[in-house]
């Protein structure tokens, strides 16, 4: 891969902004890719990042999380909105043939220019969001996008993950999932913004609504005045989404004039630069001269020759004078 | 809190490794606690601790993890193990409840003096396991115990933190869960090194462990030539447990004989290390002088004024010269 293929970064960030979805595509495949020129499309990127709303959809298994998005997706483009969609796949290699099933439903949008769609592989979080997702998020949001969908599997930590990088949050539940038990046992009752009880046609969806309300009503979240609504929705056949959109605008109005956008925003920034900076640290204590000083501490606190604080305090004093841990 | 409930860290290790409850009891205290004597605790037991075999159990809620805890605890004292037992109950407060009455349980044990049973609240991982837990790992070990069985609620990646600190994973189905479908997702097809089918005595048993050994046969486990078996209990009647144990103990001299022992216990200790430094870092970087450096940082990346890595480079270069984030 010469320089051509490559491409010369100002230039795709240029066509990226001017919405060449090849151009988009090819930069949300350097970070994945952890190219050597990831530093340079961040710093390209960054003036323009900013603007997107991002609302994360999150829920087990069998909900409808992908015709929800789908749904959503040509809901908001009703609305003129530029939409982009980050699809985060579990690794697991036995879920693969499913959603790939999902994903052809996305093809509906495959030929609308004022749509991206992207799948990406979660490497090493099982079922938890790939850590480039917040960069990928960058790309889409410097390409112009008003909105961005990032869906992913709910599988215990992932729905916290995601409300961390999400503005709005939006939980999906379904009749006959057992979500009740569940919702309490993932944390999912913390982080959501808006409810959604898809499959409403079914049997139970009025008991499931019924339940999530009470036990959101009991749930401690941290001290927003928010309410979270609960909406009802048949994905498949289009129904209620648009109310989930109305939602979404609300919740989108209530961050702004009550500040908590701000907050989010600031909190996701700082997650992200300290997960750049550890990750820098590992890689340089993992990996100083063939074998690793840390393997070589490690194999003293097997021997029971030091202890994990001193051993720490070793790796510490390598990077800095004076470093110690406590 | 004065010195003499504190006290001396020398002498509580030296009653802990006679056998002493209740300096135990202290030393775990001091752990959870975060006590500014862990540094000294962690030093003075380190030359002690590497004996114990330590046994992850962890599934679904409702597969009878308490009580299977308990009938392994009556199982192991039979051939005359001193055994420890960890109960990392999850945060949410929906759960107490039942916890509660399933530790009643273990109250069949509380008088014998060879075990050591404490539950551990998961602070900041979500139904996760504690920070602390490694550290009180280690002092059960010191303290003597042969086996110490940590027992978590499975909920996505706690799973996957159990089978990286123990040195045996126990992972338990029952039938009528859905667990053949979770087990695919939660990942613990990759991790369980003993399998257990609880109540085997309700229909359906036979078809968990049908439908699990078949997918075992598919799953992708990392290159070791250990196979798991599966073995059916039940542990409110005691049935099976014997046979449990006996997996244990093949489990055990494959890890020996394999080198595999001292592969997994090296991985821990470097997580352990590992984990001690970065949280130092992160204490560092999150309040500097009253506003943290890192906040700056995240907000100069949200007005658009420097990217990510940008941001990290200024971090690292402020705990040493010449640090990068590349």
């Amino acid at each position: 891969m010469g320089r051509r293929s490559t491409g010369n970064v100002p230039e795709l960030v240029e066509r990226a902004r001017e919405g060449d979805a090849r151009a988009v595509a090819r930069l949300i495949s350097l970070v994945e890719d952890a190219s050597p020129l990831l530093r340079e499309v961040m710093a390209g990127l960054a003036p323009y990042a900013g603007n997107a709303h991002v609302v994360g959809i999150t829920g087990s298994p069998g909900v409808g999380k992908s015709t929800s998005t789908s749904a959503l997706v040509t809901e908001l483009r009703k609305a003129g909105q530029r939409v982009g969609v980050l699809a985060v796949d579990p690794s697991s290699p036995f879920s693969g043939g499913a959603l790939l099933g999902d994903r052809v439903r996305m093809q509906d949008h495959a030929l609308d220019r004022d749509v991206y769609i992207r799948s990406m592989a979660s490497r090493g979080h099982l079922g938890g969001l790939s850590w480039s997702t917040p960069q990928a998020l960058r790309v889409l949001d410097a390409a112009g996008c008003d909105v961005i969908l990032v869906e992913t599997v709910g599988v215990g930590q992932s729905e916290v993950e995601i409300a961390g990088m999400a503005d709005t949050t939006l939980i999906l539940l379904a009749p006959g999932m057992g979500d009740g038990i569940q919702a309490a046992k993932a944390g999912i009752l913390e982080v959501g913004d808006v409810y959604v009880v898809n499959k409403a046609d079914r049997d139970g969806a009025d008991q499931v609504r019924r339940e999530l309300r009470s036990m959101l009503a009991l749930a401690e979240r941290s001290g927003d005045d928010w309410r979270p609504p609960i909406v009802k929705t048949v994905a498949a056949k289009g129904e209620g989404l648009d109310e989930v959109v109305a939602e979404i605008g609300n919740h989108r109005e209530w961050l702004a004039s009550s500040g908590e956008r701000d907050v989010r925003r600031l909190r996701r920034a700082r997650d992200e630069v300290e997960a750049i900076a550890v990750t820098a640290l590992r890689e340089r204590w993992g990996d100083v001269h063939g074998r690793s000083e840390l393997d070589e501490l490690a194999g003293a606190v097997v021997a029971g020759d030091t202890d994990p604080y001193a051993a720490a305090d070793r790796l510490l004093a390598d990077i800095g004078e004076g470093l110690t841990a406590t």
